[in-house]
């Protein structure tokens, strides 16, 4: 077991949000808060992890998240080796077995890995040496994707606790929506989960949260809405009767924001504008979906720093004498 | 308005040869002068980038361009990120305008884009902060090809001013042909377009060029013959009657060379022998094919230095004081 | 001719291991030791290949062996370019042509080449200056996985001279059959080929080994045995009746390292658990498959290293009063 009651982060891994402490959650924002400043510089980049290899390994296919690992890690000095299997014809539990013993072989630092299997970089982490960072594993957690929402609120809310947050749309099947609410959760965050019954997951009240499918009410009673996107193959597997219906009963208005002025808006991206929020709110000074973009480098950036040190930490505890 | 009066390059991005004056196309060429002397040293490599992050944003297929920029950038010791749309489902508009906030967002420095769309670097630009280098965009131009060919006329020709050049093919679907011509506009080189009535554009007359189908007139009074890349796919559009057909008209023969020993032959490749022309031309001593490779990669080194060394004169001339 | 009496390595491309000399094999295995070592560290990279540009060019796709090379060169500090053309729709012949002049004209300074022609890095390495590096082409060699092959029979049996070794499968589509036995022939190791008939190589008697289709025989008199891979798609073509009948007469049982416990079992991966060899085998005290791995990254550093100082030290001699 990971000791973690002063707060310092000693994990080697950052597989969900789940099982983080409310101080590790902290200090993954108050360390993402000082790399924000480093972007905002002339020279974007911090020598800390030079001579470290960091490979991403991507088993469904991705730009945003990929190209925001990359730059966080070239943004300190890692040096970055891609792999995508989306491609691949490979059945997906042998290539996983094999990329365990590949990185472990290849004495790789850091694991980046998206896989559709829920479990799938636990599963990595047990097998290898290396710092493990989970980039999206099946219908369970997008841990950088929470905390970079996190963070977000924070700068604009100020705090955490209490925050009202409404998620709204295909919780089901959103590993960003798990993310969020785990995390939300160590800060006592007022949730309330927005969509048609059919994109509700089961197990959900025993999360803590509230479940509707009246938007109106929701958006009225909250500080932040985090809008998900939809994927428009729910449509074809009999999920959701049309887009258009979608679109009516649970897609962001301008008259949503006129009756509730604070609203802060956030995606994950990316939109798709008419559906789940008109443009108008997209691009609406509430919308803060750009900054989300921002913040995710940064926090990124925090993550590989802070399990990396967290890796030398435990690796000098292992020496004989320690 | 920039102000370059003094000949200095004070453009952040590089979208197209049209807007330069003469004194910036030789300011680029001057430098790429220079990088082609490094370029032949046993360590090809200058920090003038170090620190900057520069994303390769291909949403067309790119194999030579993109290595050419990718080896460009990092002689130049850039942190090089590569993405690549063209398998992508998302439909294009779609994807330009999220990409132009995750450029913003990421903090990218510099953008190098090829695109489907004439006109998506300007857009680009006029939304991003990052300086943005046209990689081809449409129909509409392919600055960095322009400038290396001239580049190369340059090297060979030892000047430019009335220079006679003719640009043999497919014009009317042709950036190339059209970044050529803006660039040699501004020598007042004396330009001849040559091919079938089908492929040449309408507008032409208007750019100050002469157009001709006889290909054995144009070749006997020109210096430079640039022959463009035949897209087989004109054929099934039905702008072509056959490839043997337009091989027997427009296709470069050993006789053209013997008619007129100095004709340099240009190619921006791939060639397909036989097609626009034969072998024994393509692999002649005539031919500089090689050499515009070669040059290329030190027109783009002194594009990519020059964009982002105007981009810092203009940061620092927005301080406050200056 | 390069003179390597004094078994220095004076080759600035490594094409196959079939024209090396033993003192060059073993060179570039004592010196993939000290990069085995350079592996163990906590930061595992030296400044050998600074400033040079290495492309990996693959023409046939490859996850495990593009990994391999971009780890080994990144650790060498090299500067890295992928080119991928598996996907690519122009045909072979042109795109290696093509592939030529590029690489000649950007002046990258070594090539890794994967290509689907039996001597296509032969071919390139006559045509460029930059040095060749075979990462396997066609049925005719893969020297870097013959390489890592012996290296980690060296490290386990303690010597190559007059070992036995069993090589089972597909020998006749194998170029890792083929650097495999290239390289133990010159330490006269004691060669066997098991194997049905159809997938036996027709010249292989004059390669001066010894072939039988009785694996149980072979293996009992052996101190390892190599495992191929068995492409799947043999058994459309025909050349095999079932994969079920394949893994009843040619795949390792526990029951053969019963018989032979001091068997030291290796396969290229990945392997096909239950067709080539039980998973109890393949998981087993006595596969060393993970190693192989390992000793892969070491070896690759070790062949970019030789072959890059050669290519310095031809450049010295050639230069004048030298």
């Amino acid at each position: 077991m990971t000791d973690t009651s002063d707060g310092a982060f000693r994990r080697k891994h950052l597989l969900g949000l789940e099982e983080l402490s409310r101080e590790e959650v902290e200090n993954i924002l108050d360390t993402a808060k000082s790399f924000r400043e480093v972007i905002g510089r002339q020279v974007k980049k911090v020598p800390s992890l030079r001579g470290v290899t960091i490979c991403n390994a991507f088993f469904e296919p991705s730009t945003r998240t990929r190209l925001s690992f990359e730059l966080a890690e070239k943004r300190l000095s890692g040096d970055v080796i891609n792999f995508s299997a989306s491609g691949s014809s490979v059945s997906k539990g042998e290539t996983l077995k094999d990329t365990i013993r590949n990185i472990e072989a290849m004495a790789v630092d850091m694991v980046v890995l998206r896989h559709g299997a829920s479990g799938a970089p636990h599963y990595v982490a047990e097998h290898v040496d290396a710092c493990v960072i989970n980039a999206g594993d099946g219908f369970h957690e997008h841990p950088t994707q929470g905390l970079l929402d996190i963070y977000t609120m924070r700068a604009h809310k100020g705090k955490l606790d209490g925050l009202r947050v409404a998620i709204v749309g295909d919780v089901a099947h959103s590993r960003v929506a798990r993310s969020n609410i785990w995390g939300l959760k160590k800060f006592d965050a007022d949730i309330t989960l927005v969509g048609p019954q059919t994109l509700m997951p089961r197990e959900i009240e025993r999360m803590g949260v509230r479940v509707t499918h009246l938007l109106d009410e929701a958006l009225e009673a909250c500080d932040v809405v985090v809008v998900l996107r939809l994927q428009l193959e729910r449509m074809e597997s009999g999920f959701l009767p049309s887009i258009r219906e979608y679109a009516r009963t649970f897609g962001l208005e301008r008259r949503h924001i006129v009756k509730n002025p604070n609203l802060l808006v956030m995606h994950p991206g990316p939109i798709n504008r008419g559906v789940e929020m008109e443009a108008a709110v997209a691009d609406g000074p509430e919308s803060v979906i750009l900054e989300q973009v921002a913040n995710g480098v940064a926090v990124r950036m925090a993550v590989c720093f802070l399990t990396w040190r967290a890796n030398g930490i435990e690796m000098a505890a292992a020496l004989p004498g320690a």
